[in-house]
């Protein structure tokens, strides 16, 4: 029982044979079939006409993708635990040309929206001597394994267009936000406001693609360039588009969503069974827990792998589950151990 | 038959074998089992000790390996044909934080060392207001299909290393010139002063995946953070190790890489004999030959795909062929037509 | 009395007089013999072996001194209002081709020795998906017109060196420093572990320059090419030469800023006696105080040019002298009004 | 007689008195009077709604301002001889985040309209893999000393716009071909679809100014902040704008040109009586001849000075002249001698 990161999971059945499907030779750098078929996809998905381009890394679907909504000299309003701010190098600034985030604090690694509103109020100076924010940029799920609600997606996007800024979602657990709200996914995307959505599909069952989607399709053109400028446009592009496809079939995307979800809240269960507290209420995927030294011995005696998280406190322990992780060994676990 | 390029065949079998056999929960972020032995693997197929920093496309692995050998103030000399040069967008200047690329020309896409040692005597000023070379990049097999033999790139090595430059190899191709020149893998690369090596795996049988080999591993936290920051690092990790082992493991790579070069040295043959003439006398898996239109009008009726290629001349067009190309059917074009 | 920013002053007459003088024919980009001084006066100037690198603007001072210090993937740990966090665009990143700023809080704009402790040891995570500090960055005198004392720096710089960071230092108003601290320029500097200082000179009495000072001699080169990119190689380089040996000679940078910092603390008993409160002890130029709007008014109608400050408060107003600024009208004030 | 560059002349009367009467308070970053007026004495030059934005060296002044007329994936055409590609580092790949140099040939460094036009057509792939030019860019005058005639410029324009290419002027001696040409400067600017010009000033007798003349005055934001982070903003702004005014008060600028041209016209006639031999017509104020080591050597004996400038041959010199050469002097050269 690995929950050490959701990266630690295979690719799951239904995309590996996508994988193994696409063998007729096909014509490079997306003008194949299925890469043709992929803005028709998502644009069913999200009930709107969207662009889509996809790339082998979250990382990379976020930087691409922001870097067509801020200038080099503008900044990326965030919250300080975000992905962008504390795990992606200086790749903001690199693919933003010199864009620079500029964060605030929140509960749940969540932005409020009146604090985001104060923030931008007082950054934005409309001058040149400082970095005025262009675009907003929130994760959903957090980085806390936290979720925005509909109605918080939507003020934050008030908020931010109120301001005239851009709005940027890091979706790296995406699936997993729409699992556990029910929602449609337009609800909290183009219907909140939302230019751009990196779409998250590694962590979830893929093997390597994550699909940058754009609710303007204008900006297609420029983040092509921006795409092939950093090294990310596949020669063999029919592997992402396949993987994509297979994703979003059949609601494979949600599926394996809610049974990751699920298996997340087995495991607080099992766990809070156990004397360990949630940090959190968990939504999604990721559990945050304070427990003891004692209580994380027996567990990793037990075989479960999971990480230390210092930035929820001194005695927080994260814990991920995947489209695969064992709900009955989960559930199991106190009278196991 | 489709010659259009390289990248319009599948993964080989062994390779498709290979991803779906990484199965196992693994770490993520190259701390996986098979990421662990690209180093000891690339090792031994070299004679000396490399490191081994994977990514998922050609593109990426020559910026972020290139990057590694110039300044921001700095030069890289190559051929104007060069991939790096024609191909890769602004990506030299991306990922070099402003280095330039400073070319010439020789024949057959090639570069001469007396042009080359004329170049950097000329071009190196050692100065401020000018970009000095500070690297050498050649292509192998180059961007017109012909390939440097053993001596020619020893040869601009020792240039290179007598100005001073870090030396750099875009081997997109590089199994099919090994294949042509049945030298030991060693022989065009380190022993020849070269640093750093962008050695192709995509084009030829892999699914998306191309390995930046250092020669001088002191180089490997700085291409690590390059890599990182391009978003280029795969929380999968295991993927691309996977491909890269199942590649080198048995002689996968030259095997596919000899089936390629029969390809085009049949076709030529074949081409030849239906009244087309070869530019370049073909070395590896890429042909240009000049053709009236009529021919090339009889070839897409036979079913053909393959593409004109105006750098060569008005009459030219290019051939590619692949790991999967069909030698028999290519033999009998003349008789079938 | 303009008390808008110490930038409302002119020229002072020995600057100008020493611009005036240098009408014979000299080489260009600092070939000349009065840049070839340079050097040798700043190295009287610290007692010790420095190199001097002028540009026009203390921003291009900080940006290009900075970009020697931090690599394209890694920090530069800072007061959040510190002038380069707050003042200079997105220029760090874009000088330092990606490197980022990493903030932290402090009181009247000071980093402590125990919080940059503090922070180094939680920030430095030897990684590549986070960004490392690997440079500290202080103001002296800072944003907030208060001075680190020399015991003060000595600490910042010994935290600095134990965590292997490089040590920066924003001297915009290093004259007014040492004017208030009267110690020696070296104990401030190279003695406490600093190796580059942005030595200002365009607020304290010249047209427009300031220079950077590499107190490791062998980042020249470095810095000489960042210079020169950035477009801040003057041709006519005598000009920023002769400005900065007048500013040097018999002591002249001292004497205005001893004139300044008199001013201002004049100007603070006289704005006290009138009912306001300085927000922090004024040390150099800079003058804060807390007053009301009626205050304000009365001031504004005497003649007096200064602005809201609300970094500092909602009822706070900064107050810069300058080499210019006529004493014995400040201390009238009172009575003035 | 210094004639190895226009750069060792010292500021003209007219400048330094300029600068040194700007002794008044004065609100700093071009909110002052002096900066104000720039706009209005440069419309009235050009005939046409200008917006200025003024630096202090030529370099700065081609880089910010071909920074707002190229995307970082976009190429500039220009000359293979043009300052911007051999003498000013990697500047336009910085300040252009990543714009690229797409050089051509041409004679006496000047472009040819259908070399250009040819070379649009090739290059202009509207493709993502390989660099589009957007963006032209000429040296008026040139770096070997020629000159555009008014139709020539209007034919490079007229291919350029219909090509869809923005316009760059390189004008550092933009006087100097004013003054040989005799026509107005719109007839070589805007109304050849001019978009920016670098209208130079240091090397016709500023200290150190150059402007970014904006036909298009709504690239002016973009190219106040690109200046601002560029560390090119003065907060003295009003010495670069008293410059400026001086120089273009009475024609100051033309007055220094005609000079200079004259003195290099004298120049050339006396070199040539001595035996030497022009390798361009001299137009401006830059001469290149061919001459012998004996000739050179006898010159060197009486005084002058000047750089031998292996681009034109081997046996090639370059003398510039500029706004206080002494013509008499020069006329007398063959008797001295």
């Amino acid at each position: 029982m690995n929950f050490s990161s959701d990266n630690v999971s295979p690719i799951c059945p239904e995309i590996l044979a996508a994988i193994g499907e696409a063998s007729d030779p096909a014509l490079p750098y997306g003008a194949d079939a299925a890469s043709q078929q992929l803005d028709g996809a998502f644009s069913d998905l999200f009930g709107k006409e969207v662009a889509v381009v996809p790339v082998a890394t979250g990382t990379a679907a976020n930087l691409v993708g922001l870097s067509a909504l801020v200038s080099p000299f503008g900044g990326v309003a965030c919250h300080h635990q975000a992905h962008i701010n504390r795990t992606e190098s200086t790749g903001v600034a690199f693919y933003g040309n010199g864009a620079k985030l500029l964060t605030m604090d929140g509960p749940s690694a969540k932005l409020l929206p009146e604090t985001l509103d104060a923030f931008l109020t007082r950054e934005n100076t409309h001058g040149m001597h400082s970095v005025d924010p262009e675009c907003v940029a929130i994760t959903q799920a957090t980085e806390f394994g936290t979720i925005y609600d509909v109605d918080e997606v939507q003020a934050i996007g008030r908020v931010a267009k109120a301001h005239g800024m851009k709005f940027f979602m890091d979706g790296a657990r995406f699936a997993n936000a729409i699992a556990a709200l029910g929602c449609h996914p337009a609800d909290i995307t183009w219907k909140a406001g939302l230019d751009v959505l990196s779409f998250g599909a590694t962590k979830n069952g893929a093997m390597a693609v994550d699909a940058i989607i754009l609710f303007d399709p204008s900006l297609h053109a420029r983040v092509e360039k921006a795409r092939k400028r950093g090294g990310h446009l596949f020669s063999k592009h029919r592997y992402l588009a396949a993987q994509l496809l297979a994703y979003v079939k059949d609601d494979l995307w949600l599926r394996n969503a809610r049974h990751a979800n699920q298996a997340a809240s087995a495991l607080c269960q099992s766990l809070e069974t156990l004397g360990a507290r949630a940090a959190f209420t968990p939504q999604g995927n990721e559990l945050f827990v304070h427990m003891n030294d004692d209580l994380a011995e027996r567990l990793r005696k037990a075989g479960l792998v999971f990480r230390p998280w210092p930035a929820v406190g001194p005695d927080a322990f994260r814990f991920v589950s995947g489209w695969n992780s064992p709900i009955e060994a989960i559930r199991a676990l106190p009278e196991t151990l």
